[in-house]
């Protein structure tokens, strides 16, 4: 392994197998040629051409675009073992900050390769010039990347939060922390990739936040997310991940922006530097 | 203004315009059209076609290309008033950390479209919660950027310099700083971007360093090429960077991926936040 190498396997796709997915006119997402041709049985709620799939014109507003989305996707995981929905609401929007046009279930974001955003928290301890990470054991019964290692505090962003309110949310049910110290935590900055699974494309975005706590906080998971939490030195964390595939692959990005941002990795010594960091934003 | 027009201030090109500038067949610059006309004059030295500008494979080795680049770029000079020769050397290489296939003069790198590396480095304190940062006017007699603002340290990259060597010296230079101090600066990312100027392109990679400085610690330029230096508020920062251009055109980019990695800049209350930080690598 190499550092570069995390950054290329979160970014494995083929875009021509993609057609761009269109609410409004708007480009959201990217629909794979096998899923076009399924939602072609859905002619009320999509228009499929060789160019492009789109949302019917006739649903207008955010709840009928919604629902009715969520209705084909039902029954195509009844017809055609596509994934559940998992009942959280994620925003489609072509920007983060625009007004949503419509919401999506987790569980189907993927399907139409529309992007997902997550907090990512890099919890941290200074032990005189030394950084430390905590950095948590995903527990074996995880569907996604059990048993590997992730930072302190992560999850994906549902539409009807801030990412502050998440960030304090997830803080509580992952790592048992109380509010006032989830506060503390500081926005520093963004990573992205563009990785195709199973059944579409996922080009998503994280927005990374550095937490610094104090020696006498331990955390405590309270979701059974996580088995297990190390507070690790921050050379080692860097050669588990330059040598190892033992972090979850996206978050190897996300710690690797925090090396980067922390002085950890130096351009003098780093060959691959300037192409870390730039891959760092690679999903974009 | 607002922060993305920064970016977009710093990205305009047409790179229509221009050809690939080879050397050894590999992909080191960009030339425009009609500085490509005139190195036709010199066809023991460039291989022009319409497809790509070749430095003669004739020329073997690090001192021949360089030497041979140089006269063309002298006589240019002469018969165009293309820039002069500066004395300073920038490394030509495909990516930063390899073996440099020549050097160029630093006065002639846009019109060869080489990219082009820089050290910048936020030099700040600490006030209680408060961050400030040292913030340089230019001298009114520089030749790029008057009187703009500026970072406490910069400098361009020389070829035979490390880059921690390179800010030490440009510590001492500018900032009147002891070496001791100039050392503890910190790597924290890279920004890029890639502009047109007069005669060509500009792909810049910027290293920038944050460095922590003792409130008694008070700059003073010792080269001539700054006029004072001022401890500014970083609020106040924030507010002359998304509100004016009195920061020097490629500064803005610098300081606004300090106040990312800092957390002043918010994703809760910046609707701009994901495309300014993907906007801090597009030169790339």
């Amino acid at each position: 392994m190499a550092f570069l190498d995390h950054i290329a396997l979160c970014n494995q796709h083929e875009l021509d197998r993609f057609r761009p997915f269109l609410v409004e006119e708007r480009h959201v997402g990217w629909v794979r040629a096998d899923v076009a041709w399924h939602l072609e049985d859905y002619p009320r709620v999509f228009t499929v051409t060789a160019d492009a799939v789109s949302l019917h014109p006739h649903l207008i507003g955010h709840d009928a675009r919604s629902a009715a989305v969520d209705e084909v996707c039902r029954a195509l995981h009844v017809k055609w073992q596509t994934p559940a929905l998992r009942g959280e609401r994620y925003r489609v929007a072509q920007r983060w900050s625009d007004t949503p046009l419509m919401t999506m279930d987790r569980g189907v974001v993927s399907l139409f390769g529309v992007r997902a955003f997550g907090v990512h928290v890099n919890g941290f301890v200074r032990d005189g010039d030394r950084l430390k990470l905590w950095v948590a054991t995903r527990a074996t019964d995880r569907a996604v990347a059990p048993g590997k290692l992730d930072n302190l505090i992560a999850g994906g962003q549902p539409a009807h939060l801030s990412l502050q309110d998440n960030l304090i949310k997830e803080a509580a049910e992952e790592a048992g922390m109380p509010e006032d110290l989830a506060r503390t935590a500081r926005p520093a900055g963004v990573i992205s990739y563009c990785l195709e699974d199973s059944w579409g494309l996922k080009p998503d975005v994280m927005f990374c936040y550095d937490l610094e706590l104090p020696a006498d906080f331990t955390p405590r998971n309270t979701d059974g997310e996580v088995a297990s939490f190390t507070l690790m030195d921050v050379d080692e964390v860097k050669t588990r991940i330059r040598d190892t595939q033992d972090f979850k692959y996206n978050v190897n990005l996300v710690v690797l922006d925090f090396l980067i941002r922390h002085g950890v990795l130096c351009p003098d010594s780093e060959p691959d530097y300037a192409e870390i960091a730039h891959g760092l934003k690679q999903g974009w």
